[in-house]
């Protein structure tokens, strides 16, 4: 806020004239010993901090009631829709010269919760993940009011071991003896890392050199993956051409022999095939690509086995699903994002290495010499800032750490558990219900439907039925999307 | 938590047996209604909400009088420092099976807190950022607590649009009268945005086809440029032997006519220079490189002109220091984060892009289906998923956004103005003390200066003292850092 005297609601008469005697005061005694410097005082605090403090205390309470209690509260909206250019009005976005009033930053707190998604709502189906995690709340309420970048031990000490942590026990239940990996902004971003590796495995000095030089390289990925894996092509100058994507079979998993035959073809025009991206949990239908025999062709034509489990690897923490991600442990890397099913808030992902050879660290150096010096007082095999493509990196491995504390392996286990046991009863739900009909038998938390209109029940389900759905469909704007809640249950 | 009966601490005996009572009762109703799945009773809460808020409360209180009031408190350690193996045990990081209690997890809580870097402190000084902002503070709390991903209209309504406000208002301080942009997690990412922008701009089939076909793409920064644009180049294929460093002057500042040099070089042997990174604050001097004549070089041979102001573009708030950027309106494009002199908290980041045809989206866009349905019931350009390279994204222009409201374009240019006060105030402080001795004499907040010891004091500054002063140097591990802290005037 601009000047104290804009702070005009929130506060009692007596309080306020408290206030202001307090800062008459404050004020006398600055003037007496300012320190003048272009016509800035520099002594004394920059900011008001006894207003900011009570701000931040007075909008932790608006989240606790609208945020947080609300989330767990059915009967409350998801939303309070509004389309763009009328929410414009209504949000006042328009940054000007001068500050606004405490009270007038209040209502826009109040606002922009009242008008945004409730993501934590139990009636919340628009994405991959849903519901709230108290502990890994906590967790992110601390970092954020801590603000720390996690690269060097000096100045993020309790986040890097905690993040070695995390990777470490991600790895074992990946069913690696050692590895190593990284947090970092997404499960897009995770298989960027992954491809970029692997090409640096096979050609090192393509970090020197560039692609320019190099043959054709070609990777694999079947034709349900995420759609990042052709953004990381273009990305990392391969191109989009050069992704072959493999057929996949009527549950959406790759078929191991169109792989193997695409190999040879990539090998049969000269160019140099390097990489797979297998998917454990696809977007829409949740499949599982087959990784066992899949890794099979890897070691044959000698291709880096990535998994794209950013969905799909939260399965691994249960005994009864985990045998969706079979022959994970044979991998070369893993993408495993626990903001999604395992509720951990967004972002939290992490790339995860069966390398130990420090393959990351001397693919991603670039030895900064201001940051990362040599001669400091402790292991600076802590200082992991070099691995990561950013600089500033965020703590996101604290929040999930917090929530396994809290419920120990057992209960992330039974969140997986519950998830999957709604999804068949959804199923069940659906079978049983007029007008819905089951596009495919789930393996896992996607459950694909029809919704069909009374008016085309009683057709005869032919070519002429299905184009007619499809329209209805685009017209009620409802096309197929994943339901993953692991809530809602009425 | 693993179970209720874990919650020992934090409560009164009478309260733990309302607690106890209000629990046995829903234990039989819920048992009575039990929907059950594979072993899992589907319906009733997944969580113990009412701890779960009680817990989020109480964390809250603690970083209310651990985080946020210490960050005020000059006499408070910025750091209780432990060597890695001796805080591994303190922290007690083991993931086990089973949940930890109430109480233990809030030790956990008060250990992260108490052993992790206050960068909030008034003496912080570790890297390019410092202080506190309650209002970004507060905002950040309320993204946390809404758990948003920015990709479309439908899942973030208020934060695109916030974006949008924001970034409007960014490109209007550059100086272009429309544009583009993206907030994205980082400086050195926002180089590879630029970097990709650039390629694609020259050569659009590159999407497609990648790099193997392509001459050599070369470009150019200043040997004093941050190390995320080598790492760039290495991650976009275009290879590190393909940065050509550009000598600087004594101040740190690229010498136009070396860029010139080197771009005829590049083109005489047959490759494509593409892409100029200019900084606007260098990391260790703190130095703007010449804009206008840079400009001048890139519109000669159809370069594109990116400004890494990362650590500088913040100047462009102060009237009275916005003339250090002079010529950035001439850019295609520029990385500017807000985190760091502006303080809205890691990490807010913007990616700025001169061009309006569409560029960044048709650049980064991928199509995917079930996220970008063009059947949507409200204007779809609002759906900016698909100009990035992630899919989550976080909304890190609230943060800002909320700052800005709070403080004015004043509040935030006094900001600026101060931290350069402060600066100027530092300098004068070095040059009147015994012991001290100043690099060069700053443009910026960064004062570059060497401690020398007391033995060092009579000696005569030739050969010998520099190289004696420089080991002293290593063995203290006292290297040539950046000060930027606007605060901590003693």
């Amino acid at each position: 806020m601009n000047s104290e005297a804009s702070y005009e609601g929130g506060m009692e008469e007596k309080e306020k004239e408290e206030v202001q005697t307090n800062n008459q005061h404050e004020l006398l005694q600055r003037k007496k010993n300012a320190v003048l410097v272009d016509g800035v005082i520099l002594n004394g605090p920059a900011a008001d901090s006894k207003m900011g403090e009570k701000f931040v205390e007075e909008v932790s309470k608006v989240i606790m009631e609208d945020v947080i209690k609300k989330a767990a509260d059915v009967t409350e909206k998801v939303c309070e829709w509004q389309p763009p250019e009328k929410l414009k009005m209504l949000l006042d976005l328009e940054l000007k010269d001068t500050g606004e009033t405490y009270q007038r930053l209040m209502e826009f707190c109040q606002n922009v919760i009242k008008f945004s998604v409730k993501t934590n709502h139990p009636r919340f189906f628009n994405q991959l993940y849903a519901g709230i995690d108290y502990y890994s709340l906590a967790a992110r309420f601390i970092t954020e009011a801590l603000n720390p970048s996690v690269y060097t031990y000096e100045v993020s000490p309790v986040f890097l071991l905690v993040e070695e942590a995390v990777l470490k026990k991600m790895i074992e239940f990946i069913g690696w003896k050692e590895g190593d990996g990284i947090f970092n902004p997404g499960g897009s971003v995770s298989n960027m890392y992954a491809m970029n590796l692997a090409r640096y495995k096979h050609f090192p000095d393509i970090k020197e050199k560039g692609l320019s030089e190099m043959p054709r390289l070609v990777l694999f990925t079947s034709e349900e993956c995420h759609y990042s894996v052709k953004k990381a092509a273009s990305f990392l100058g391969i191109g989009t051409q050069n992704v072959y994507f493999i057929k996949t079979d009527e549950r959406g998993k790759m078929i191991p022999e169109e792989l193997e035959k695409q190999v040879q073809r990539a090998r049969k025009e000269g160019s140099a095939p390097f990489f797979v991206s297998a998917t454990a949990g696809t977007t829409v239908l949740g499949a599982f690509d087959p990784l066992d025999e899949i890794a099979d062709i890897c070691e044959k034509y000698d291709l880096w086995l990535h998994v794209d489990a950013s969905w799909g690897g939260s399965a691994l923490l249960s005994r009864k699903h985990r045998k969706l991600l079979q022959g994970i442990h044979r991998a070369n890397s893993v993408a495993w994002n626990p903001h999604k099913m395992l509720m951990a808030g967004i972002q939290c992902c992490a790339l995860l290495v069966k390398d130990n050879s420090n393959l990351l660290k001397r693919c991603y150096s670039a030895n900064a010499s201001y940051l990362f010096q040599q001669d400091k007082f402790y292991d600076i095999s802590y200082d992991t800032g070099d691995k990561s493509i950013q600089c500033s990196r965020r703590a996101d491995a604290f929040k999930f750490w917090m929530t396994w504390k809290a419920l120990g392996t057992t209960g992330l286990e039974e969140r997986v558990n519950r998830a999957l046991a709604l999804s068949r009863y959804l199923v069940d739900e659906i079978k049983k219900r007029e007008g819905f009909q089951l596009l495919l038998e789930p393996e896992y938390a996607n459950i694909c439907f029809w919704y069909i209109p009374p008016s085309l029940r009683n057709m005869e389900k032919g070519h002429e039925f299905w184009e007619k759905l499809s329209h209805k469909q685009e017209e009620n704007n409802k096309s197929c999307k994943p339901m993953t809640k692991d809530d809602g249950v009425v």
